[in-house]
């Protein structure tokens, strides 16, 4: 089976080493950065780099594209006519309502776009940043549309195990985005207001401690990315922001009105959806 | 010198390890429950432990206190007449304004309270918790008072860094309170705030990656612990989630009116933030 990747970034390079390691040979790259795909041919972790690729894309069984969100509707649009009869594509994207809408109105019936979200990440952008290790143990979302088969959907499940995901989840693209928006968007906009809120010019890094370092991990973001992704999800992410200022405000009035029972209560709440998880 | 420390929760346990590792072999605890001081025994990280532990109190040069705000000074009251003269008294308290002046008032002259603050902690409760690998590479804030003697300081500075940690700040009680709501109670509030505002019953975490695990790990929350220390220090924390809530109104602004340039603009913020923490 050829395996091609497209775009050797973090997450894509990610992918290139997972499979690696689960035993697969014939993978292969596309990037535009010849550097990236040297490094990566270097690495062993593809077979062969290519920048447009035409020929390979032709050839292979499965494609995996991690690009920018809009940069994934471009490619298929440019590359419709050289897919194999009967090959298998899947994506990492984040979001997944408009933008599958978009695809599978220009995807060729030929080929069968299993819609993918790896739930793993990491906040530095680019090749050296990539790890198998990523994915270990990681939740791994399908969105599952009418168009895909079912025997394409067990392969695929198969390799996402073989790389080292623990939990698969099939879902219709509309609840992926709700619950994307509360899980990883809203998570992502705290970060970033948090750091943000703090007082310019003050040595706030001698007074931190594991909490505040964990909450602003992910405050160091690639804009571009995320700026399509919260815009691609505008109003989910609206919502989940207005229930979490609910929350932000239950607090603040618990303080106001010295009700330290209510905010005993809001604690014991917070502590016992955590421990579910 | 002989070493008491007063509380073997998760904290004093921990201080108890690490001063062990430290090669301090004068240890001594004092805890209500028994089953705790028994264990701490046999982990040989207190050479024996006390309820009351009068008759230890003192003989000891060195007392870490490790208790609830609210207890430190019941503890002061309770003891201020077995002190050893010249000995030197520490706790692990979280906030300082108020705090330190009650303690002050009742404190006799023959000792030197030297409150101290290591940034360091669990989710968890109890001995069973506590670990030494907890204090490496941590901050660690002294707020000096005027009756400190500077050789006093010294001492617990090179005991500290025995301990693991890798800085320690001297700051003024009324700064640490407000940098401390700001890196440490706001966090909380966050991650308390989170957690809740999720819909009662889905399976959110099959949809959880890193950035939700990490922003909610401290949702997890002793609730006595946390509302004293929220109490105590309500008016900074209320500025606190307040700068906080401007930043997240920015960010929904962006979105309402579609500004991708300030959105990444934030993003960017952030993200040099947080790279030179």
């Amino acid at each position: 089976m050829k395996i091609l990747i497209v775009g050797l970034g973090v997450i894509g390079g990610s992918y290139a080493m997972a499979l690696k390691a689960a035993g697969y040979e014939e993978i292969y790259g596309i990037d535009n950065n010849l550097e990236t795909l040297r490094k990566s041919e270097d690495l062993r972790i593809i077979k062969k780099g290519y920048v447009g690729g035409k020929e390979i894309i032709k050839e292979s069984d499965l494609i995996i594209i991690s690009l920018y969100p809009r940069l994934v509707k471009n490619f298929i649009e440019e590359n419709k006519n050289l897919f194999k009869e009967g090959s298998i594509i899947t994506d990492a994207t984040g979001i997944k309502g408009h933008f599958i809408d978009d695809i599978l109105n220009i995807l060729p019936s030929k080929v069968d776009f299993i819609f993918g979200h790896p739930m793993a990440g990491r906040e530095k952008r680019g090749i050296d940043y990539a790890s198998k290790e990523v994915f270990k143990g990681a939740n791994y979302l399908i969105t599952v549309t009418d168009r895909n088969k079912e025997e394409n959907i067990k392969l695929l499940e198969k390799i996402i195990y073989e790389m080292g995901f623990k939990r698969i989840k099939r879902i219709s693209p509309n609840y992926h985005d709700k619950m994307i928006a509360f899980t990883s968007q809203l998570p992502h906009a705290i970060a970033v207001a948090l750091v943000n809120s703090d007082e310019e010019g003050r040595d706030t890094g001698s007074f931190i401690g594991d909490s505040y370092r964990d909450l602003t991990r992910i405050a160091n973001i690639n804009e571009e990315l995320w700026s399509e992704l919260f815009f691609s999800n505008k109003n989910n992410l609206l919502e989940s922001l207005d229930n979490f200022l609910i929350e932000i405000n239950n607090l603040k009035k618990s303080l106001l009105e010295d009700d330290e029972e209510y905010l005993k209560e809001l604690f014991i709440k917070s502590s016992k959806r955590r421990e579910k998880l």
